[in-house]
């Protein structure tokens, strides 16, 4: 019986210049599914199982059934158009608080396709799989978002063009550290969706444009004052910002102890900092959590680099 | 008495997807300034002379007074700003039509910056004139955009974030050219922003964001194919197309025949197209030429590399 194991990190959509179309991948955090080749032609959830520290009460609704979930979408679409004569089962073990905006789903479906091609006869290119991690999320979302699906499947910053199932890398120089703070209650996406704006101003737009170019060029070019300067979000941020009590004191905390930027990770609740080195990380973690503390006593915080392998394989 | 001469190159603004900071600058056209210290802390424009081939008529209202003149405003503010105890006298010689979307105005700020900083006792790094540059520029169109004005003066791809006074070089590889159309007759910078919508559905800003960060993912991979999949602009291209009679066919015409991708230059009515290397760039004019030709018997038109070098003092 050939079975296969993967693991696939959080990941930080959005990263306050690229809405729905800018991820990385986190290191430490994340999911692993284990997938079975079995003979029916179809994927079945086996077992869902909750990580250690993860509030077991918010995954109650987490589908098993293949067709509402975002592992076992992905991999129908997988063994559809691949021709495959059998099928998967697969077994979840989340690591990644559901609701959190750390790209949970999309962590699973990564690591669920990650594992299925292990264990195929022969293996694709871990690119091939895009198409059929963004059929996943899309499952989550309601829409065709690889902004989280595709950095924990690839790792490092990703510029992800979810309709044309394509993707850039964004060229990275420096040691870039991430401070999360998940406040630890669910933001649910859909939710979250509806708060924004349906259209923005022309100037808005072109002030965004900009941002989202220099802030491009000042991770390529290591420059991190351009990157201070230029990371700021005035569409989503303002919008989502009203569903997470205290966003501003958190990200205030973040700049004030040296943060570079920071913003909403994906569609919320989780603050993430961007800095340069793990002590300043350190630093701003700690920051964020004593602003984070009086309300959130339960919350959840981590540093991390920048993965930049994403999903692999662990046996 | 002293004395300088610079000269500073057409450009193309906005390169589909970067509306009002992208810009790079082309070989050969350009605008000529001569320089020269006079002992009155103030601005002359002494003459403007108008190159050969350009439509003398269009330039009748090209102003002198200089508080109304592109290339007298930067130079008074450059004054008052060094705390210069002297001023200048300028001698344009336009080298581009006027009201082209080839960024006339622009040239002539940068040249008459350039040549006006040679005359110091002390010349300052050209990268210092950036502010003084966009503030001429912002006489010519209503508002601070210096999409123009930064690539004539320093050379290649960039981006430019006018508010903020600075910008960033794009990483460039390949054997980039341009083939330029201008059609032969004047479009108000003015009336080309009328047309612009004053919103946009977050959809098609997203879109636009991804396109943008996409474009500049495949200039700098040297990467055709993903150019040429994401240089599109679906709101400024259809709302200025209107402007400019026959623009669809040459564009068309430009595809046709082998172009990454074009659009409009700047505000329009000059119709650029992106190619790799000189000989498909030389193609693509001819085939844009005979789409134009019914229509603007009176075109002008030319093959370009990116320039890398911008503005230079000629003596």
């Amino acid at each position: 019986m050939k079975s296969a194991i993967a693991f696939a990190p959080a990941s930080v959509a959005n990263f306050a210049v690229g809405f729905d179309l800018l991820g990385f991948a986190l290191e430490g955090m994340g999911d692993t599914v284990r997938v079975t080749r079995i003979e029916e032609k179809t994927v079945r959830v086996r077992s869902i199982e909750i990580g250690e520290g993860l509030d077991r009460e918010s995954f109650v609704e987490l589908p098993k059934e293949p067709e509402k979930n975002t592992a076992a979408m992905g991999l129908l679409e997988f063994i559809r158009e691949q021709k495959l004569e059998y099928g998967f089962e697969i077994e979840i073990k989340k690591g990644i608080p559901l609701g959190s905006g750390l790209g949970g789903s999309a962590a699973s479906a990564a690591a669920a396709l990650l594992a299925a091609n292990a264990v195929l006869d022969r293996s694709l290119e871990k690119s091939a799989l895009i198409k059929y991690a963004i059929t996943g999320e899309a499952v989550a979302s309601g829409a065709r978002h690889g902004d989280n699906v595709i950095p924990s499947l690839l790792g490092g910053v990703l510029i992800v063009a979810s309709e044309e199932n394509t993707y850039a890398r964004v060229a990275l120089k420096g040691d870039w550290h991430v401070a999360v703070l998940y406040p630890g209650f669910r933001l649910d996406t859909r939710r979250a969706r509806e708060v924004l704006p349906k259209t923005i101003t022309l100037k808005a737009h072109t002030r965004a444009q900009t941002r989202l170019a220099m802030v491009l060029a000042g991770l390529a070019e290591n420059d991190p004052e351009k990157v201070r300067q230029f990371l700021v979000d005035e569409i989503i941020e303002p919008a989502r910002a009203s569903l997470i009590p205290d966003f501003y004191e958190i990200k205030r905390a973040a700049l004030d102890a040296g943060a570079i930027g920071g913003s909403i990770s994906g569609a919320g609740p989780t603050v993430f900092a961007l800095t340069q080195g793990r002590v300043q990380a350190e630093r701003v973690l700690k920051s964020m959590g004593d602003a984070a503390s009086t309300r959130y006593p339960k919350h959840l915080r981590m540093v991390s680099s920048i993965s930049a392998e994403g999903a692999r394989v662990l046996k």
